[in-house]
């Protein structure tokens, strides 16, 4: 996950969710979007897969789509790999990209590559507007809240849509294609809604993982879901997370507390007041988060490099009974967080001002949150193991306009985006994996039969995107099967309404 | 029709449409949207009909759905009547208003309020923006290019979705209504997108008359309708009229044939210049596409009072064999728009900068035409009774350019509305005249077991929408309740899977 909190500053307040979504890796901290958006730096992570080959290509697009005086264009950055395309006839399966560098999601979504090959497809990378190299204004993308006014998801729909047309009419070959949108995470929401406002463009849609419904469901579902992984993954796991929090206060009260916990914990940058504990505590709940999601069945290297089902080798530190003493417990949660930290053993320290890959725009996805894509969040501490944390829209909207001079529209994207009423589309899957936080505001069951939920027993955050590997569980292998069963399907029925 | 064509200036150069919506009467001049959008004025008419009660509100509307930088708000005009209302499940029949004053459409869309007491319906008429009362910027709305910004359909189309959401909230016994989209011309084109772009907002749509394809057909295929309606209402009509013009230019290329010309057509401001002759052709033309629009079968009062079948009573002027003399033939064509600008006998003379009702917003079509409303029209003297006139796209473009500071997008509307690839949405009625010279660029072909298209046996712009009446034709009267019966499935429909 990634949520950007501003740790390092001291008058950090409650709540206020901003969400970053990202291709393999999502997730929230609840805690401290507070004051600064982009107090927390990343660190750069590859792909571990073979590298795949494309071609790189520029776009002009318009900069805004939905009004007329300001007509100026951008390059939008497209990748494309025809290795295995059968012209004339043969598909395209178009990833509908999602806030970060498009090569990136390009290494990292192995299906697709997969899918080409059995499907005769071309295989088309269409970058998000404001992420990687697809910048409106430049450099000066971000300088302001006038450039920044166009980086909306109905911009980057629009996008798309003038893509593929332009794909459509140019490409030799690609007329009678029909287009297949795919995505994960914020991507897979954009391949849904891609389907939903652009039927003409796209003849279905992959959405994975793709929590569509984020903005309606109740605040505590996603943490409730992280939770959940940990109590089923080692005796009393969530319930000694649970209690660490007030742990963390009693050591921390006293400068030889602080001292220890930077200590216990290996800190590169050791705590210093007791302020300092609330983003050390929001680091913390970070990394929960993200493991949850990255709680794959076999080794991987996204986020950091993990063993196969990660949440259960953490729990293993984990597992103390009641009378533990707070030392006794921080001591499990330094272990454990090493787990996510330092798997390879090479961390020289830990640092609690990086989480995850430096592939992705955070600060785009911040200004996504602060204007359309509002997902409350909040905890309680009794149906999940994180301190109590209500959420208040308010808080999170003065926060946004300190930062950026908008304010989110709370309702919106339920108006935009249909809300659950969305049984009048049609060819979309929505996949989910059981284990996957974001699960709780997806779409977890049919809602007819061309709308249709596959819930993938065992799997983390869009575990279905990835490559083939010789350690799939069932569950995927049968999922990716359904998908491309699926696809054939809408190509053949649009061959025949056509 | 309504094309204001800028009669009043000499340099008046070929070609150029852009088109005028309204209600009852649409159609457009192909010749001269040059230089002055605004040259023609218009004057008011009222509807003929006992006048309708209703109470009328303001809602707060977002100025820009699709940017957060903009975060005004503006007061949308709509009316509601519950007359006939069965709270608590009684459906909502609602009005996606078009270019002109909500009022006017209120008070000449009868076809609502017979159905709402069938229905046990509430009524609601959404003013559209940038129209009547709703202004964005008050009255500096149209002032310049950045108050324009944010007049489109997209925009328009989330007024709409965002007004329903709140209706339903907030209307003691709206909760479960289903709401059902009804509009003619533009507003039937709404009415459709609302439909396709929305359909957790409405349950279905009825797009009288609505020329969704108008942007993609071929550009000669409009004022073919409207020659084929002269062809058919009397022997050598459209023949005659295309006649015409050259004997205009041979009578008019003399000062004493500008004289009788004014005086034939007793015209209130007589021709002075061989110039001005280019206007007094384009106000015919417009004159014979609103007849076309117009034809009724009925005595009816719209643009103007007019007889029953006026095309017919037009082409009694009209029935000239070959041999007819230039000026046999203008004294015919005089006494044919009589018909239409004197059929009261009231008219001291006739005004060549007068059509239609006042209650439309020119400006602003214009303004749409110049954006994205991009209606190609043209006319080669051959298939049509017209004076040949290409369609110009880059002139058409270089005028938009001067009046407003924008360029149209020609392919903008097929790729945000799907173009003919739209067999994916559902419950959407299209309705058509096979007399309306719009139905060139409506679906008159049903896409779907939802998307159905009905033909109007002698029925001009959506007849289909006004009041029953004693002299309605059986094709006309079927087409109502064909479209009830559509409204109650649409509702049960929406009843069980909700």
């Amino acid at each position: 996950m990634h949520c950007v909190t501003g740790f390092t500053h001291s008058d950090m307040r409650q709540i206020n969710t901003a969400l970053l979504f990202f291709l393999l890796i999502l997730s929230c901290n609840a805690l401290g979007l507070k004051p600064q958006l982009l107090g927390r730096h990343t660190a750069q992570t590859n792909s571990q897969h073979t590298s795949v080959s494309y071609k790189t290509f520029y776009f002009d697009q318009q900069i805004d789509h939905f009004g007329f005086l300001e007509n100026g264009t951008f390059k939008q950055r497209y990748l494309l790999n025809d290795q295995h395309w059968h012209k004339e006839g043969g598909p395209i399966l178009f990833y509908t990209g999602n806030e970060g560098d498009i090569t990136w999601f390009c290494n990292n979504t192995g299906f697709m590559w997969d899918a080409a090959e059995e499907l005769g497809a071309l295989l088309v990378f269409a970058e998000h507007r404001y992420y990687g190299e697809s910048m409106p204004f430049g450099e000066e993308s971000y300088s302001n809240a006038k450039y920044l006014n166009y980086l909306t998801s109905e911009q980057a729909l629009a996008d798309f849509a003038v893509l593929i047309k332009a794909l459509k009419k140019t490409l030799p070959g690609a007329q009678k294609s029909s287009v297949i949108a795919i995505g994960g995470s914020y991507g897979g929401m954009l391949a849904a809604w891609l389907r939903m406002k652009y039927p003409s463009a796209v003849v279905g849609a992959l959405a994975a993982s793709a929590p569509i419904w984020q903005f309606i469901v109740p605040c505590g579902e996603f943490y409730k879901v992280v939770t959940h992984d940990f109590t089923i993954s080692g005796t009393n796991c969530s319930s000694n997370i649970r209690m660490s929090w007030a742990a963390i206060d009693r050591v921390s009260a006293t400068g030889e507390g602080l001292q220890w916990l930077s200590q216990e914990f290996g800190l590169c940058n050791p705590l210093k007041t007791p302020d300092e504990v609330y983003g050390f505590k929001a680091w913390l709940q970070e990394t929960w988060v993200n493991l949850a999601m990255v709680d794959y069945p076999y080794e991987a290297n996204f986020l950091q490099p993990l063993p196969a089902w990660p949440v259960k080798v953490v729990c293993k530190n984990l597992n103390f009974n009641t009378g533990v003493s707070d030392k006794q417990l921080l001591n499990g949660i330094s272990q454990a967080v090493r787990v996510y930290y330092n798997y390879t053993g090479d961390a020289v320290c830990l640092n609690t001002s990086q989480t995850a890959t430096g592939n992705l725009g955070f600060l785009g996805w911040f200004y996504q949150s602060c204007t359309e894509m509002v997902m409350p969040m909040c905890t309680d501490g009794v149906a999940d193991m994180f301190e109590p944390q209500p959420w208040n829209f308010q808080a999170f909207s003065d926060e946004c306009y300190n930062q950026f001079g908008v304010r989110p529209r709370e309702d919106w994207a339920e108006i935009v985006y249909g809300g659950r009423n969305i049984s009048a589309h049609s060819n979309i899957i929505f996949s989910n994996g059981n284990l996957d936080p974001w699960m709780s505001g997806g779409v977890t069951r049919s809602l007819s039969e061309s709308l249709v939920a596959i819930m993938i027993d065992g799997g983390a955050h869009h575990l279905d995107l990835r490559y083939n590997s010789e350690f799939d569980p069932e569950s995927v292998i049968k999922t990716r099967a359904l998908e491309v069963r699926y696809f054939k399907q809408w190509i053949k029925q649009a061959a025949t309404t056509q």
